[in-house]
This record gives C-alpha cells, structure tokens and sequence, in this order.
C-alpha cells in the first residue's frame, strides 16, 4: 500500500492528467492525497457563484475518486508568476511533510500555462531526499489542452517513459471531467471526451493497452 | 500547383505518415510522386509469393492515389545500414533531379527502424539548395509504429510543428493502409483502423480539425 | 492576402527581426501592424526629451513600412518580469481578437533580453486555435544582439527552419534600422550596417539568396 | 519474483553499469540472466591465451553472480559497426523470446564505444510491446570509462532518474570487477576501486544512499 | 596574472562550485574577488544571531581564499524572483566594471534553487562584449546539492566541457567549506566531507587527475 | 608553445574551419599538424588528373600554412561509413601517439556529410587521457556549407561558445580556400568569398572582433 499525492495547479488538472492512474491506485488500496495550488478569488475577476460552483465540483470530484485528502494552497489562478516562489515551496513542503507520500505526481513545467511551471519547480524543490524523505518516485504528467500547447522552441518537449494501462477506468475519468462542466468543450476542442478518448488510445497503443496515460518519470529511488 | 515528392523507406510508410495529405495534395491539383527505396528480395529470406504480393499491394496503393509515378531503388528490406551511404545518396539524387520537387516528405531520423534514419540522413543530403534548387519546402512525416518507439534518450524526440487537416481523407488513408494486408492488426497494435485514428484525433485536437496529420519542418525558402 | 502581426517587445526588435519579410509581406498586399509590447517611461529613468525622440522614430518607422496599424501596451521597458503574465496574455489577446492576423511573428525566448522571453510566452498563450481562430501561421524572429547573446546552457538554442529572401529589401531595412539612432553602433557592435548585412548574407548563403532573414516555426496549421 | 535481463557488449559492461543492482536482484529472488553480445577472437587480434582467460573470467563471474543463464552472440569485438543490424536484432530478439524478461538492462547509446550504441538500438529493436511482449520496464545503465567519455556535442547526455542504493553489495561488485583483471587500474584510472567508489557515491548522495548506481528509466508500462 | 570574479548566489556556492580553483588561482598570482548576491536578513525569518554568524563566516572565508576583494548585493535569501531583473542586473554590472574580471564564474540556470537561475541570468547580461569589455572566458560551476537536483525535464543537463585539477586544494576547500558549518551535514547529505570528495574523483577519474572540478564553458573570446 | 592537430575529413574542412585559427596559431610559434583523413581514388570514380591536382592543391596550401606536417590517411572520399570504425580509431590514434598535440581540432559530428560524423567520432574515440595524456583541449570546428546544412531535427545543433579573432588572417584564410579551385563558387554559394567573410562577420559581431572563427569546446583539462 502506498501513498499517493497528486499537485494539481488548478482542479481539473489531476484528472486530465492522471485521473486513470489515480482511480487505479485507489483500487489498489493505496492512499490517494489531492494538492489544489490556487482557487478562483473574486478579486481577480471571478464571479461569487462562479467560485461556489467550483467549490461543489470539487467537492463532487473528491468524493468521485475517494480522495483520502484535499488540501487547498490557495493562490491566486493565473498569478502564480506574482506569488514569491519561496512561499510556494513553504507551504506545498507543509503539505507533502504532512502527507508523507511515497509518490507525487507534478504537472509538466513546460505547459503553456505558466502556473503549471511554478508547480512544478516549487513541488520538485519539496523533493529533495533530506528533508522529504518519504518520496520514492515523482512523476510528471501530461495535461491535455495545456501540456501540447506548451511549444516555448527553447525546451525539450514532453517525452514520456512510463505507461499506465486505464482500460478499466477510462469512463470514469470522463465521468468525473464532466463534472468540471465548465472546462469542457465540443471536439475538437481538447478538453472534450474525444480528445481524452483519442489521447488514451494513441499512449495505449504505444503501450500495449486500449487505453493508457503516460508520464515522465522525474526520478525513482530505490 | 505544386510537385510533391514523399521518401519512404517501406511501402506503408507513406501511407502512415502522410496519406491523408498526400490526397489532399492531389485533391488541389498537385504533382504527387513517390520514392520507395527499399524492397523485398528471395535472397534476404522472403518468399516469392510474399514479394509478388507486395508489387500488387504497391501498384494497388498507386492507383488508389493516382501517384504521377513510382521510382522504386530496390535496396535491401531492413538492411539499409550495409548499403553505402554514397549509393543512397545518388540514387536518391537522381530521382530528385528527375521529379524536381517543390516539396519533399521525409521519414524521421529517429525512427527505431534504422532504415528510417539512413533513408532521412540521404534524404537530406539530397536537398542542398546549390545542387538540389527545385526544392522549397521539406517536412518530415511520423511513422505510426516507429516514431513512437523511438526512443533512445541521446536524441531530441519528434516534436511537430505543421498540422494538416486530414479529416476528408481519413477514411480513404486507412483504406488505403488496409491493402497493406500484412501490415495491419489488431488494435491495441499500432498500425490499426483505431490506432490511426486516434492519432489523428490527437494531432487535429491540438490543431483545430476532426482529424490532421503532423509533421515537423525541416527546412523552408522563400 | 494576408493579415501579418509582428510582436516586437521594444521597437526595432521588428526590424532587427523581421525588418526585410515585413516589407515583402507589404510589397505582396498583405495587410501588417506592429504590436509594440513596452515603452519608455519618464519613472523608469528615461528623460522626457528620450521618450520623445522614441516616438518620433516609431512614427517615422511606421511610415517607412506603412503598416496598417501601431498597437503599444504601454509596459515599463526592461520590467516585463515586473508585470504580471496574466496582464500581459490579456493585452495581447485583445489585440490580436481585435487584429485577427493569418501570421503571427514573436522574438525568441531564449534571447539574453528578459523582456523577450516574457513576450513570446504572452505571445504564445494567445495562439491556442481554440481562442484565436484566425492564426494559421508562427513564426520566431532572431534580434540581432539579443538572440546570439542568449547562450543559456539550459536551453536549446535557436535553430532555424524557415529562411525569407530579403535580398530586393535590405536596403530599405538597414535605412529603417537607422531611425533608431541611438541604437545603432559602430561595427563590429551588432546593431550595425556591417554586422546586420553579413548575418543576411550568411543566412542567405545557407538558402540560396544572397540575403535572407531566418526564423522558427513554431506552428502552422492548414 | 521477476526475471531480469542485462545485455552487455563486452563483459565487464554489466558490473560497471548494474553490478551492484544485479546482486541486489538476486538477493530478492529475481531470476538473473547475462547476454553477451561480442567476444574476441584470435582474427581480430587477440591472442589464444587472452580469449581463454576471458572464458575463465566470464565463467567465475557468472558464479560470482549466481547468474541463472549466460548467452553469447559471439560478434566480434569493437567491431559491432560492421555487423548488419538485422542479424543483432535477430539474435538479441532470440534471446528476449527464450528469457522472456520483466525488465531489461542496456548500455547508453551515447557511450564513447560503438559497440554500445549499436548493442542499445539492437536491443531497443527487441522491446516493442507486440512482438517482445513479456518486457515491462527498460532501462540504460553508465558504464564508467565510457558514458562519462561520450560527450558527442550533438547528442543530449546520459542523464539518470532511477537511483537503486546498493551499499550492501558495493564491495562485492568491486570484488567481481576485479576478476577482470586486465580491465582494472590505478587510480585515477576511471576503471579503478577507488573511481567506482566515487562515482557510487556521487550517485548515493543524490539520492540518500550512501552507494547507488543509477540509470535512465527508456520505458515503463504497467 | 588575471582578475577572477565568482559570483556566488549565496555565501558557500563559491566553495562548493569552484573553490579548489580559487585557491589555485590565487596560488598563481590571479586576483580574485568575491560576490555574493544576496543576504540574510531579520524581516525574512533569520535571527541576528545567525545573521551575525554568517558575516563572521564570510569574514572567515574571505581570508582563507585571501580574496582580494569582497561585494555584498545584499538582496533577500530565496527571493530573488521578487527582485526587479533590471535592479541584479544593474548591480552585478557595476560590480563587473568596477573589477574588470578577465574570467567569470556563475551558477548553474538548471539548479534547483531558482536563486542560481536569476544569478546565472542577470550576471550573463553582465557579459555583453561591447557593454563590459575586460571578459574573456565565462564558466559555469557546479553546486554540489543543487546542481544534480536541478532535474527538470525540459531543461538540458548540467554537462561539464572544461576540468581543473584541484588535487592540492581538495582539503583547503574541505576546511573551508566547513567555516559554514550549518551547512554541512552527516554523509550521504550533499555538502558533507565525503560527497564533495567523491564528486571531486569523479570528476578527476574523467579528466586524469586525483581530483578535479568541472565547469561548463559558456564563452570564451581569444 | 603548444603543438596543434587539425583533423580534416577531406582537404579544405580545416581552412573553412580553422584556417585563421590555424594561422594565428603558426604565428604564435605553435607547431600545426595536418591530419587528413580521406583521398579519391580512381577506384571511387575521381580522374588520375583531379587526383593529381588535389596533390598539388594540398602541398600548396600545407606550404602556405607552414604545416610542420602532413598525414594522410587514404580512406575513400564519401566512403568513410563503409570503413570499420575500429580500423579509423586505430589510424588516426596512431597519429595522436605520434604529433603528440596539446590541442585537436574535430569536425562538427551533426554535419551533414556522413565523413564528418565518422571523423568526429573515430577523433573523440583517440582523446581519452589515460590512452593520449597529450591533449588538453578539445574543439570542434564550424566548416561553411556542411555544418549550417546539419538539420537533422533528432540532433542538438552546433552552438559555438569559442570565438577567435582572426581578423589579422582572413585574407590569408580565403586566398588558401582558393588554391583549392574545384571547391570554390559564385556567392552565395556557401563557399565563396563573401560567405567566409559573412560567416566571419557574424562570428566577430557576437565576440568584439572584425572577423573571427567559432568553435564548440569539447573538452579541456588543465
């Protein structure tokens, strides 16, 4: 039995990303644990009904999954780029001393979405082995709509090496993106069930299964 | 109107790679020719009837494009590592000097298939502007069974950055790849109805079609 | 015809970048317009006389291309590492719902200048097809003394794939550069007649021109 | 209980690049198998002495390891470029299909010797899912006096993320290097007691271990 | 004779990442100096005591290097991303046209520690030929503890092309690193006796010397 | 004074490369040596005329270079991929042995002729320190109308981090290219007059010189 924890920089994130492998996990027996960087504020523009609806989705989606955890951080979205990075790292390192999980899954710091990489640079400096040492393995995954965005020419693209088969838990990863109803879209718009579909199937077939996520596994000590 | 010139290690592997945009090059009154650089031979161990076969499938594939003319090298299947760069080279010189393409589709060099790279690298070599002028714009295509199994960690990974709307042609690529009998499986395997169709699905959601095809550019003058 | 947008994050990064191609682009009837991302401010240690003078030469600038429209932000100069992404991606996205342009043009972002980086990621977050229907077409420009200068160990660095004779155009461009007085030097300093001329003519040499401009693409959609 | 495969091109690449984790298998119950790829021969000019004496070695070795099978491919030595591909792929795959493997160790392409990248893309050749079907996790191990040597401009470097910690079984390894006696030196020497030491440790320190060896993770499915 | 100037993102960064050169620089009548970017400071957490401490350190230090001169920026530990880019910037110049330095050295861009990234980025805008005349060769070093976690995936690796032989220095280096003592720890933590010396070995073991330090050449004019 | 190898593929790559290089190197009372590595041969289709003019053109310019001497190896032109590796390492290795050089100049292994690869290789291969304790630096060389033609999009591209002012020697450097007549154009082929100026040009703007040459280093120990 292990202990999952997933950083998501928004919610939605975790399942795009790896609502399959969680959904397996959990099946497993093991812990699952749900990081959520920022909220929406009404002081950056989103409407107070807006921000309520959000808070029953995840509400929705934590009991979905059976979350063992939710943890809010809650930073502005879309303003990590103005919140001193040293107050990220302080209080996602509360939160993984607090989980102690064995493995964390960090969003791909080359998305387009610049919060996507303030999480990824604060959680991976919440890894270093002597002051968190119950991390065994980080992974990154891939977040549909932002991760094949993110052409910035000075990068390495995302390039996966670790394969999860999700045949089993495919629906119900669509299931629970559709209860992020606004996030979701007619395809080819990529945050639709199609484009999770194609996606799953095409890492699938590289893999050997129907359906797969794929990560890049960040580092793995054993 | 443009002539179009697509490189392909194997029969199949234009089809793969960029069937859906080759019929659409037709379909706007393109030149479209095709070089198929390696064959089967009874002497490295296949049979007669197989290779038979194969000429069928080749010239079955042909009509079905209305391709403007087949050049075929006839160097060994799987065996391209022990040809002399030099003999690739000038072969494939020569037919660019005959067809004298605007545009030319190339394998990529990070196939695992070793012909792929060898094909690529001789390819390239074909398209300096001093000797080769015709040439304005040269892409390459990603090979649905090799390209994602490319993975040796001292490369940059196929990264695209040209889309193609293919969701007219779908139907008639897979048709196409369908006469490649031999070739196909079932899916999950990655020369299948499903598979293909997933990868398109994927490739056109990150650009804005049903369906597309993806390429990475090369090099392009104007 | 079509609609071009240059993304220069100070002015003369458009010149310096894509000086040669805008004007080929205006001489084949394409509408151009020119988004200047940041200005020089009287707070930021600029004297009033400086910031006039800058507008003079934008304005003398614009005539010399005749471009369709001039857009500033308006952003402290040298200080986009101040304001926050979210801003930026906002202002940029107007303009460019507002422009509707077929052909985007960005700076690199691996580019020494801090402020470069900061507007191609902006850019860039303003090309999902999803939000910004009307770009087929990005493209990255090299800034002469900023793009060579960018030597980052961490980064890729820029590697063209798209090459635009200029030859019938670089007069015109190195007498635009010389509006920008204060930014022209003696050679071997890069903002130079010199130092820019033999750039296009080792970028032509390698296109078959004798002089061209060289860019990334980025992405292109058809 | 799983069945591990390492492919070394020479004998000696195994115990620099996995020794430590090879034992730390067999303490776990792992069955361990050993595929050898080249040998030398009195054609090539090794002496008959030298050819026994390695047969000696590679017999005590394996002993030493308790390896449950020992394969060679008997290809000459240094010489792997002058190998048709095809007939490596064919023999490596031969093996893959009689072991059938869980997980499959294999040298860096990358490496200053030849014959390890050649040895890596055979053996990658062996590892799509639908024809080598029992592999579940590939990994690239450094092979001290030559991952460290490989330093090809245009290649990315050997950069690892699975870390093992073998401190209880560092001696032992060291003890089998020394079996081959003609590989080993003095210090600093990278073949050497004390270079293995250092570089062991450099790897533990990382990952919290006092000696690790560590690896690139190619692919993983599960 | 030369002036050196190591510019060190925190106090200990000098000793870990190039100390050994120091010392042999010194012992060759180069000049040397040492800048250290930021500070501890009361209103961000630290005590005076530690405060106090530290200064006494640097005091230390100073003097065993014999450093021929020191310079505090004295921003916040940690926060550098909340620090203008253009104020670094312009403090590391007029330290750099202050001291001429012949030779730089800076932090790695890719360590985990976003402070070195900021060091790294506004000392190379320091480095301009025609701004800051007196530099002819810019190294990067590596920070043991930072440097090998800086793992993020769309970054290329810290990858050494230039070895110093600091045999004599090792211990000098040793002893000084411990002036700071909280931040030394108990093997295999990274900045502990036994890692710095392993590093050392290997790196010598890969460039013919006991021990050795490594850099990466950023430029060099001649 | 040090003692310098050039290591050309065919002759005229080190005066592209490193002819100003070379120059100033022989004025600084270096010894240059000039290792060749390939010749035509009637057999691979060169007439007994151009294999006798070649003769001559290379005397000549070892004349004009004062080369303290010239090796060759007589491996075919175009052909060095049907040459066993081992027999290339072997050859030039003996050459190393022989000159004894403190500095090696190496083609750029991403060129894109195949003989450059091999060269690259097989050179690096003879640079080991403890086999040729020699060398102290390692550089590779740009060689105008190969290295700019090297877009093989699985490499990373040349990126120089050494420039040498060679503005004293670049009338010399092209009145060398001329002595070989055969491989001279009209610009803006790459190898004419006013492309080594260009490229020189632009070399000399990044690095404060008129004219200078760019290398990439791959190695240094000291």
């Amino acid at each position: 039995m292990s202990t999952i924890l997933v950083i998501a920089p928004h919610p939605d994130d975790e399942t795009l990303g790896c609502g399959g492998t969680l959904l397996r996990h959990k099946d497993n027996g093991d812990d699952i644990h749900w990081l959520i960087v920022t909220e929406m504020t009404v002081e950056h523009g989103f409407t107070q009904e807006r921000i309520n609806n959000r808070e029953k989705e995840i509400n929705e989606v934590a009991n979905l999954y059976g979350f063992d955890s939710v943890s809010k951080l809650g930073f502005p979205t879309a303003r990590l780029d103005t919140v001193p990075v040293e107050k990220l790292v302080q209080q996602i390192g509360e939160t993984i001393h607090r989980i102690r999980p064995d493995i964390v899954y960090l969003p791909y710091p080359g998305d387009i979405h610049s919060d996507h990489k303030f999480v990824f640079e604060s959680g991976l400096s919440c890894t270093k082995w002597f002051r968190y040492s119950s991390i065994k393995r980080i992974l990154v995954y891939e977040t549909l709509s932002e991760t094949e965005f993110g052409i910035n020419p000075s990068n390495i693209k995302f390039t996966p090496n670790v394969y999860v088969d999700i045949t089993r838990y495919l629906d119900q990863k669509i299931e629970i993106m559709k209860v992020f109803k606004s996030e979701m879209g007619e395809y080819p718009f990529p945050r639709s069930d199609q484009a999770i579909k194609a996606l799953s199937a095409y890492r699938g077939a590289t893999s050997g299964f129907p359906f797969a996520e794929s990560f890049m596994l960040i580092k793995e000590v054993m």
